[in-house]
């Protein structure tokens, strides 16, 4: 079993979702957060960066909606529902526009196409649990 | 002037929304994400720690969806709009409810009426530049 | 492979450091700071949240400072050596603390005997690649 | 007077260090975090980018480092003097990394002059407040 998943098990509150999609997507954009970071370097250090730069940008943003979203899913304790909905909404959103940047690009750069793989994981993993919050 | 609004007006970029407006988003966004920190932290430091457990979940959360929120509105050579709305609307919220929080404790904790302050200005902020983007 | 490796493999520039020690130490920061984040709303939501308040700002400080260290572990296109080990050096004390503060607890709370083993294999995987940069 | 003095004035710890002298480095590293995200982006975007690399770098740097040193400098309840003092050294030494990158093209990118200006200023407020941690 995955740490996050051991630590929401361990944890003294009921989760305020299934705690299996929870765990899921927490250790989704913790993944994402990772990979994005590595291709914003990887795309700067390309030839090509200057034809790079949208997808630079995407892969920031993604990173740093990611990491945010992580934490604010992990506080178990005290649920903030809207505050939850609202910030899965913009991971999904970056998630999406990482994943689509990335994709343009997956044909010459590899890391771009490892990348674009976790922004789609974590897109879905954002999506199955705004649906089960409903 | 202030340092991140020279930054604005030094960058080869044209913002995508008005400066003055945009500066003064990205200031309230790390003004706010400093003042939740310290309330998170004031808060448990007080004897009354378990009375403020939900109000020290809202400051972290508030925090970290500040933080992210400053970076993304001062990433403008490449404008990603549904991204940049997506998380003007989660800092929103975020600053909202801990607004509400501090508030509720704002009579006992000088920290927390300083940090509703913060929040609400990041929360107004927040609001104008959503308009602007309308 | 994790995609952290994958990506450092599709990597255009070559790593400052042996491939494989810096993927695992990419993992550890991130793994940490994930369970760091966990435990310190854990022990939040605990009875006992007066005696916790010490391992709280530990598990928040780690989480801050390994989320920062995987980021500048990961930027490998652009080697900043004395950077690199200055931060590796502060995660590898914060890791050290939270352990300790975590282990305290370990007896009577699970979710900090997860949480303390996630900080010392951060702590020993910071120390591996100190000793590798010599 | 700024927030983060105010919030520090009415924490119910005593700092542990010169309250004057912390709420101005972490306001520093605040304003250092926003200056860096934002000469990232303003290099990414000049013709020149290709050029720019390193000193991108240091910027993505700098900002994470600020940033985790603002949040780890505001957690007064509980002092972690060595945890801090490592931060204090780890982000020196970013921002004299940066200043030294921005620096070298303050002539040609005024965004880079005005950000080598705040990174001096976070250099001299981290070692202002080692000196003063002894």
């Amino acid at each position: 079993m995955n740490p996050i998943a051991r630590m929401i098990e361990t944890h003294p509150a009921t989760p305020f979702v299934d705690a299996g999609a929870l765990a899921e997507c927490i250790a989704a954009c913790l993944e994402c957060a990772g990979t994005c970071t590595s291709c914003a370097d990887a795309c700067l250090s390309e030839d090509s960066v200057a034809d790079l730069r949208s997808c630079i940008t995407s892969n920031l943003n993604c990173a740093d909606v990611c990491a945010a979203t992580a934490r604010i899913l992990t506080r178990i304790g005290t649920a903030k529902t809207p505050n939850v909905v609202a910030m899965l909404e913009a991971c999904r959103t970056a998630c999406a526009d990482c994943a689509t940047e990335c994709e343009a690009h997956a044909g010459h750069h590899e890391h771009c196409r490892v990348c674009a793989e976790a922004c789609r994981r974590c897109e879905e993993a954002c999506a199955r649990l705004l649906a089960a919050l409903g």
